[in-house]
């Protein structure tokens, strides 16, 4: 598949919103694509293509400037993601080059990957790298069996204590983000979905439990209707800063960062 | 008070969409302003600021280009709204002439129009139209008193047959553009809120029940979160054509015509 290339004025209106290249912590970008009624997919379990060729380009040209992409659980059974770069910069080599970490947030250690998920396909062609799952420590020692044939097919479990049992969802964004810094040496993470993950990560950066440096938001001009799986954070959220707007195809992109 | 003027390029960013100046039908403008999750007030019966200056004018010059305004008996208990032009076009006198004629969705007949309210106090003031009430017959003709104590104060009650018990609030769209047209001999109408209003016209729009001609939305970079009073239809709806996008200060207005 070859992706439809960025104009400069839109390289140049996403830069500042991106990772710069020296930074002391993690670097974390929110990102999704919603409808005009802020749902990201048709309903429970759908995947739904929201964006025009434009705004899918602009996805790859992000995940080509962190070092790993974060998706949850829900998203990985409903869309089985390639979370890979398609579209590598003029001064990167190849797709696996540009390419992020995958990381998968499932915490009940209930998704099952095989030799036949996207991720893994494109792992074995060279063209994205193997993925880590993040699972909650009491989860991880009741399957041990899982975690051995994970191994054989190159996908890395990490543990943290306590995550699915945290009595807040917020306060454990604190604990995938310490171990994403400290535990994979990742330097910058796009944390791309599904609604659960979205609205607990904006409601943690609303309390302070969790750093968010930039938003990224894809507006198609459709409504997906009161079925579909919403963003909407349980608490309200005004500290989005230095907002611009600029329009890819028939789709919007808003960039922001958060005070 | 006095609003921000409107630079050129946002004035021909919206002529295409406005009411043109003949028009054999009704020309419904669909139009109100949300947060990214698709909130247009906090909470019900709260009255919550959205737009920023720029769309706050650029609300007042759509007004100033439709014959009619509709709101909704919701909208006018929360917000006691002015329904008024404040930002006369170079052309027209005064704000009395660039107004256009309040329309109030109530068919229960339980708003409670006093001297004090807004739209009441523009009128008596000469800067805004004298409202209009639709409600259902059967409403009508229990209330007598009410109905001499509004015509008093320059209200008019229009009756719409049935229109509360229709078996689909779609259906009773095309009553009141009927309404309208015939009985109020409005060539254009913008209607401006709240949530239910919208949602039946959108889904009303999608059973080609009404006719929607043009769709403008403001789109603020804030999240109202989960309480908040929602704009999402109960179906998709894809049929949003020639969209365009443009920055009004920190929100974004997107243009649309309806296929
Ligand atoms: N348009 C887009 O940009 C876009 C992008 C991605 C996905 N999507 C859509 O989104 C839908 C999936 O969304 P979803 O909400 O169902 O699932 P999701 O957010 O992808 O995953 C939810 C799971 O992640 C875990 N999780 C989330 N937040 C957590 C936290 N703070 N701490 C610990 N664990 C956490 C939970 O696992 P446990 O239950 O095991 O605790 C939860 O079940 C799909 O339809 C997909 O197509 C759209
Ligand atoms: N941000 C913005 O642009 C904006 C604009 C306007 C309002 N708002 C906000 O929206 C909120 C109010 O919204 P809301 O949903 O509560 O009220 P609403 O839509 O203003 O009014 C709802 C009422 O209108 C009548 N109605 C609606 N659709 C109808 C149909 N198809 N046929 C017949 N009657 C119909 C119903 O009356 P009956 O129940 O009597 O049948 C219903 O109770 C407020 O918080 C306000 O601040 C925001």
């Amino acid at each position: 598949m070859s992706l439809a290339p960025l104009p400069p004025s839109a390289l140049s209106f996403l830069d500042f919103y991106l990772p710069p290249k020296s930074h002391p912590n993690l670097f974390t970008t929110l990102t999704y694509a919603a409808s005009l009624d802020s749902r990201i997919s048709l309903g429970p379990g759908l995947r739904t293509t929201l964006s025009g060729p434009e705004s899918k380009t602009m996805t790859h040209y992000l995940r080509s400037h962190h070092d790993a992409i974060l998706v949850g659980a829900g998203t990985f059974v409903a869309d089985n993601p390639g979370l890979n770069c398609q579209y590598p910069p003029a001064d990167t080599k190849n797709a696996l080059e540009c390419s992020p970490l995958p990381v998968v947030l499932d915490p009940g250690f209930g998704i099952e990957i095989t030799q036949q998920s996207k991720v893994l396909l494109n792992a074995a062609q060279g063209i994205g790298k193997y993925p880590v799952v993040l699972v909650s420590e009491d989860r991880y020692l009741a399957f041990p069996d899982k975690i051995s044939k994970l191994k054989l097919l190159g996908v890395r479990v990490l543990t943290i204590h306590n995550l699915s049992s945290q009595t807040s969802r917020s306060k454990s964004w604190k604990l995938i983000q310490n171990t994403l810094q400290h535990e994979l040496n990742v330097k910058s993470v796009m944390v791309e979905g599904g609604a659960e993950v979205i609205n607990d990560l904006l409601l943690a950066s609303h309390n302070e439990d969790a750093t968010v440096n930039s938003v990224i938001i894809t507006i198609a001009p459709v409504y997906l209707g009161k079925g579909g799986v919403q963003v909407a954070p349980s608490l309200p959220l005004d500290r989005l800063t230095n907002t611009k707007w600029e329009s890819f195809g028939r789709d919007v992109v808003m960039v922001s960062g958060v005070r």
